[in-house]
């Protein structure tokens, strides 16, 4: 577990967009996260409410780092594709997302992350990951 | 013409976060439209590409741009859900993104971004766009 | 509950090609359902597992019978879009699905399916259901 | 060329269930086909319109035979995840679908289809599919 937790701290820290955003690790399990980040002004939309870029981001990294749990010391994990709902518009100050694999496979994980605002349901992400032979 | 230039310029400058990143409107035209992003260093991810995240904001605020030329003048749009394929990591200093519509509808519109990276094509976004009666 | 089961079984039997392939209700919940379908070979592809067309009816008509649980008699459910991420193949005989509602709204509702065969987690389907004003 | 039109036709004729639903292969290019299916009554659903799972199933075997245009004689292709965006009912007797690459990858080959009936664009699929080192 602490080879999990390091891995996925180190996924979660290291990416300047990440840093920029202010996203922050809440919990780690041995295939999911919680991730935490404060929705400051420049954070929004027009009509006041968290950007859908931003709900997005935040799922997409935690979602990447839950699929790193799955992986070897000399992999890491990129993108392919992925679909987000936005479920209820986030009008709060902190979106807490939680992150987890739905299937590990050799080339491909699956991953899916929540987005909630306190006890509202914002957003579901769906995600195929690629594993690259590549450290982070 | 000076109608729609109007309503995509405001749809891209009223979002705090998008004003955050930097995206500026290049060219519009009846039902589409193109930006630009300039990459500086904190919208990168670990490896020094463009973040997923960045990618598809631009993408996704590009789309419902494109979108908002279908709309009367007392309505907006909302992103419903989309996804976004990554077909190869941004490298360079400037993405360029063409957003356009796939399917005008009354309580629906479809819209595909494309993100390039000089001549690489980066990014297909596919995303649907709820018309509600709430004025920007 | 009477009623909405019978929505549901109206809607799972109503639809020729969901008759043409077979596919069952088993159980019903206020906002969920589980369907079978039993894999004869000319369900199949060419490598001898279930097609990724038959995986992806059943989710998807599933996940519409789950949205037609929120709405009214004189309203219907169609498919606005979705996503499909197939998770192993189908050697089995027999396939079974849960769609359930993950957001109901007045005009979308967002509703996820998961096929299994047997104890395989095959597929997860997420998708947007329009309501229309017409009755089935 | 000849190479490539075998290869897709053998996509085309071996999957039972294509055969099931009567798939016709129209043209075969360099990296795209189009195919066409002619809707009978079991293939609708309860409005009369061809079944979105019909749809789905057209489009991803056709974008699928586009993809194997791309990968070598000991290679096939197994479509991973993809998204359907169903743009308008599909009323009419024949559905006419062109599938093509967008980007090919080693590993990962991404391919678009989209669906006519006559002149009215029914649905535009995107979809990701892996390269298996096993013959068809």
């Amino acid at each position: 577990m602490d080879d999990i937790r390091s891995r996925v701290e180190k996924v979660m820290s290291q990416a300047p967009f990440i840093a920029d955003l202010g996203v922050e690790v809440v919990e780690v399990g041995a295939d999911w996260l919680v991730t935490e980040l404060r929705l400051v002004p420049r954070l929004r939309q027009q009509h006041g409410y968290a950007h859908a870029g931003v709900v997005t981001t935040l799922a997409d990294h935690t979602a990447g780092a839950a699929a790193s749990t799955q992986i070897g010391a000399k992999q890491s994990v990129l993108t392919a594709d992925f679909t987000v709902h936005l479920l209820r518009a986030a009008a709060g100050d902190l979106l807490r997302c939680r992150g987890e694999v739905v299937k590990s496979g050799r080339r491909l994980i699956v991953a899916q992350a929540d987005v909630w605002d306190g006890d509202r349901h914002c957003a579901r992400y769906l995600g195929s990951m690629a594993v690259v032979d590549q450290a982070l």
